[in-house]
């Protein structure tokens, strides 16, 4: 059984100090600490690809796992939508050349935002057993510093750049539990692209994650026989605190519960990084912890959503 | 086991003629249907997205297959590299929206090129195997009129605009076997798009078809236990008559075998379809056929390339 071996990520030291733009569009450092969640927000170099982005977050996962040897590599995914090229070729192919990899690796991008991680966790280890593979990286890279207009108060205030790469093999610490997904391409136009400009239709895209994200994480429960009890943590995309915030208090509507306390909300110093934010979260927290059985939920882009849980064996 | 159940295309029934063409850049009517190997190459009319094309697809399949009711789709991957919109959202979100499929499905596309049906096969196996879903489409379509230049000689005459889509799921005619990969992604300027053109070295890329494909095809077999004599046909990605030829020549080099005459040659009124040329020999010349076991290899963009056996059980 293909599981999660270890993380690793990239995040750009240089960047922008939030409360600086908050200012410039009037909003306050309560808004930007409380309903943003984010005082810095990382932004890659100009110079930087999102194959370079990619290729730093490998090598962090390299350094920090001698016994993975890079050229044991045989499966590469990369989930991004804004990858190196136009369209062609897919980035994937870029990083195996920039890693040196071995040509015997299975490469590709699966194209999705803020529900990539999720999908792609299932993608790269459904692909692997099929295809008798043995040690996948999956990547998430998507700087949205690409296509945000700095602007446009209602994006540039959220989004941070950043790559995950998880280690994808036998023997693996974590494994994937029961998952639900879930796509609404009537929703396509409140996140996308036009003439390289992002645009988001904030209210619309807060409305469904409300409405979605809870019923989704407690049909999921339903359906593996669980209750919030037996999750220790919920690793939800980091869209922002209010997200966050008004998803676990949906979640669990008692006052009095302590439930909604299991909801990470840790994006202070990276923003909004699209399908890394829940990697991001799951590699400080969660690898090293002592949690035996975590909840992931990402929701964005298309409009997609994906659910899954995460346990030890 | 999910395997392939059944296959439907949609090549438009527009298009340009070749041999017009061809005379245009001085090629004759023996290089245009010796060397290129199709006569016509279908165009999607301008108000056409990708996604039409998808969905265009399906609904053969649908209308194929009375008793797969679209209502079940819980799966559905988009192979393409000119989707709809400039990155984001994903094409199978909006292809969701217009078959009208349930939110419950999985969506999200693949960015593979002419090497991607191989791939495909096993992202969307592997991924609803991974996930417990039961009924997926993938769908090829990568409508190069987008992007090639009608004035580029090195590529206005191979490409054809079509669509497949593949029902996925349990109880199937054909199963997957063995399969290889690899991504060369040093080649990857030999297949790009810049500035919304597309280019391609063509001699480097036949040079690398001739190089990789035989060799990997001969892989294949060997870690499978098979000779080509267990296969009963070749279905190679028709990248172009010279490419097919050379090959088949190259993979088995003694004048007098007939192993060549099993590699599947029909590209006459499509053109290079990128990745529907596969899927497309196959719903012709497989579905119903008398073949028990046949190869599939595909190579493009990336470099990547990809072949595996499918059998029927």
């Amino acid at each position: 059984m293909i599981g999660i071996k270890s993380i690793a990520s990239y995040v750009p030291t240089a960047g922008l100090d939030n409360y600086a733009q908050g200012a410039k569009f009037g909003k306050d450092e309560t808004f930007i600490f409380g309903k943003i969640g984010s005082t810095f927000l990382p932004r890659k170099a100009d110079e930087q690809e999102t194959s370079d982005l990619c290729v730093e977050a490998a090598k962090a996962l390299f350094a920090n796992n001698p016994d993975l040897d890079p050229q044991a590599i045989d499966a590469l995914i990369v989930v991004t939508q804004n990858g190196d090229e136009e369209g062609l070729p897919h980035t994937a192919a870029i990083v195996q050349d920039k890693l040196g990899l071995s040509t015997r690796v299975a490469a590709f991008d699966v194209s999705l935002g803020c529900s990539g991680y999720v999908y792609g966790l299932y993608a790269i280890k459904g692909f692997m057993e099929a295809a008798g593979l043995k040690n996948g990286l999956l990547i998430t890279a998507d700087p949205y510093s690409k296509i945000v207009d700095p602007e446009d108060r209602n994006t540039t205030m959220l989004f941070g750049d950043a790559a995950t790469a998880t280690w994808m093999g036998e023997d693996a610490t974590w494994q994937l539990g029961q998952a639900r997904f879930g796509t609404d391409g009537s929703g396509a136009a409140h996140l996308k692209v036009t003439d390289g400009n992002f645009f988001m239709n904030g209210r619309q895209v807060f409305n469904f994650a409300l409405i979605k994200v809870p019923a989704h994480l407690n049909e999921l429960l339903d359906a593996s026989g669980l209750t919030a009890a037996d999750i220790d943590a919920f690793c939800i995309h980091q869209g922002s605190a209010a997200i966050v915030d008004a998803v676990a208090r949906r979640f669990d509507e008692d006052p009095d519960s302590t439930v909604k306390d299991k909801f990470v909300k840790d994006m202070l110093e990276t923003g909004n990084t699209v399908s890394s934010s829940i990697p991001l979260l799951l590699e400080k927290h969660m690898l090293d912890g002592k949690w035996k059985r975590v909840a992931i939920s990402g929701f964005g882009v298309g409009l997609s959503w994906g659910s899954a849980i995460i346990h030890r064996p």
